[in-house]
């Protein structure tokens, strides 16, 4: 983070604003065993049937930062294992969340889950590029899988995935967390209600952070698939596809990238981009690894309703802006991460499908392959669905 | 007003918003005299040597609420004469601003202003069609001109006033009134320095509100040459611009109207469109007759800073963006109007050239021309200065 700091905007900083006191809110303990026999006139709290066994593939800092404390928050997720090339820390962190040496695998050993039925579910948390490789062995390991955004470099490998899962009888579900967290899903709903404020005419959606090490993965071509718009500009994207509920018929694309920075040495570090919906919607999207940006808007004709911060770990906030004032909305504070490893396992557990599947996931490849041509070429990109 | 309302973003209410109270700020008056000889030991304030006449011509809304009130917060300019169609509304407001009835000219009798040496500016506040005509012929006139924004609803009309000007040895001036107020020069500051938060690498720029009355001039395009973007987009090309110093080289951009409504018979409701700079940077901007939106930002890696609202008569807001923080800064308020026409006057008393000369209006007419045809062939335009 030498050149982002742990500024508003940078990975650390702008991610993680907000409410740090939340990470001590109260947890529901996963080992509250049922007293409802011995003690029939306290109200229990509405306690899982069951949480279903995870396993986290890539101990990079998202896992550890972000996804292994949510398992603390989880009503329907348990750590289980570990996947990770590095024996040491996955040690360390085992002994941090009482899991077994057993429960740790390497790449090497990763096939082995198979036969492991302590094993549920398979969180990849790797570099974009070997989404599909992981995802794929941990399906055909006849496991449900979780992956992180993006689903994968290239809309191909997208579909290897999605018929992975369907040759498997297995569930496949992208790590679209703002989905699964009531902020984002409050602006969804104003976004698509007409009855207060009109329908939205326009989206602005910008997300960027200023990247720091020149040699992390995000900034290999190789490894990433591409810059700041398959990181952080997928936000922005998913935005405007979320808040209109549907798909971009056109898009334009404009891309810089600051000459002789090292961090940009392979990938792009700025895309603007602008979208347009069959309903008539054109959202207008920034995508930034050099500046930071945070912010979701939909704008109608009578208001418009704003996130900002709008895909921060914490800390999100929303504005109403009408009739001249500035109103805040507060919504329930969630762990984003917990939120959606929890309806994963539900949807595992009743057999039904997830909200964001990876057919989800393709479409943004889709869109984003759309968007790097539309900048390549000077014109206006035209998809049909 | 209809169907806008008096909300955050209508005209009437958007870009009025915030502190009411200036109006009633203390004004230096034009009739304090010289009493230096008799009292020598008070300190006497700053008083301009000279104030010039002015004419307005047109006595529409924006004159009527804006600009008329603003001669008595001017230090260098003094309402002289009105222009009006309408002899009832003109003489009411002789009546309230001391004016003789002698100095109302109407339409037919406007070239008889070269004879009246109290004139030495007029002010073209008219629909954007009759703004080259009355420019060129109060040029011809032997007047200065002050034309409000867009210059005009052709380049070529642009040329022509521009060429008037030389021909008369007269000043030309469009009001660009932002140029003139500190929180849009601080803005400029803080985008051009690199020292705090290194260079702006990414602008948004979004201007809009819901538009009212749909018999109004600004809705028929041979009156106003364009829609949303020739109106209130134009600020967030003016600030694309400003921002950078520079001229944008390459532009792409997306239009829609909503079907059916008769306030987007003739004209564009939205327009986004996106600007890439010669040193790299890319604009991002939002015009919108459908929504509102009013707000100019300047991304940088260790920061953004913002303006919303950026382009209100009052009330605009500053906040930097930085270290996980958002702080206000604020900066002396003026009276918009006043500060551009004082600017002028000094110019005309001096001899020297105005900030934003025509020239300047008529490079925003080239771009919008551009983002016009970028929006209807679908490719990028490249423009060359």
């Amino acid at each position: 983070m030498a050149m982002g700091g742990d500024g508003f905007f940078s990975r650390r900083g702008f991610l993680r604003t907000g409410a740090g006191a939340l990470l001590a809110s109260p947890l529901v303990s996963a080992a509250v065993p049922r007293l409802a026999a011995q003690v029939p006139d306290i109200p229990l709290p509405d306690l899982p049937a069951k949480k279903l066994g995870w396993a986290v593939v890539g101990l990079g800092r998202l896992a550890v930062n972000e996804i292994l404390p949510a398992f603390t928050k989880s009503r329907s997720a348990r750590l289980a294992a570990f996947v990770s090339g590095s024996p040491e820390k996955a040690k360390r962190f085992a002994q941090v969340y009482g899991l077994d040496d057993k429960k740790i695998y390497s790449y090497d050993t990763f096939d082995r889950i198979a036969s492991d039925p302590a094993i549920d579910v398979v969180y990849v948390v790797l570099p974009n590029s070997m989404h599909a490789e992981y995802t794929i062995r941990a399906l055909k390991a006849g496991k449900h899988v979780l992956c992180e955004k993006p689903m994968a470099t290239t809309p191909r490998e997208c579909e290897e995935m999605i018929a992975s899962g369907k040759e498997a009888s297995r569930k496949l579900m992208i790590a679209y967390r703002l989905r699964y967290e009531p902020f984002n899903q409050a602006l969804i709903k104003m976004a698509r209600d007409s009855s207060e404020m009109g329908p939205t005419r326009v989206i602005v959606a910008d997300a960027g952070f200023s990247i720091g090490d020149p040699g992390q993965w995000r900034l290999k071509r190789k490894m990433a698939g591409g810059g700041s718009l398959m990181d952080i500009g997928i936000y922005a994207l998913q935005a405007a596809r979320y808040l209109t509920r549907e798909e971009p018929v056109e898009i334009d694309a404009m891309m810089h990238s600051t000459p002789g920075d090292p961090r940009f040495a392979e990938v792009e570090e700025n895309v603007t981009f602008q979208l347009r919906f069959p309903g008539g919607i054109l959202a207008n999207c920034t995508s930034s690894y050099g500046v930071g940006f945070n912010r979701f808007r939909a704008a109608k004709p009578r208001g418009s309703v704003e996130l900002e911060p709008a895909l921060s770990y914490r800390g999100l906030r929303m504005r109403v802006l009408r009739d001249g004032a500035i109103e805040e909305r507060s919504h329930p504070v969630v762990d984003h991460f917990a939120a959606e490893m929890d309806h994963f396992s539900q949807c595992v557990m009743a057999g039904s499908e997830p909200l964001t599947p990876g057919e989800e996931g393709l479409r943004d490849l889709r869109v984003m392959m759309a968007i790097y041509e539309a900048a390549r070429s000077g014109k206006t990109i035209r998809l049909t669905s």
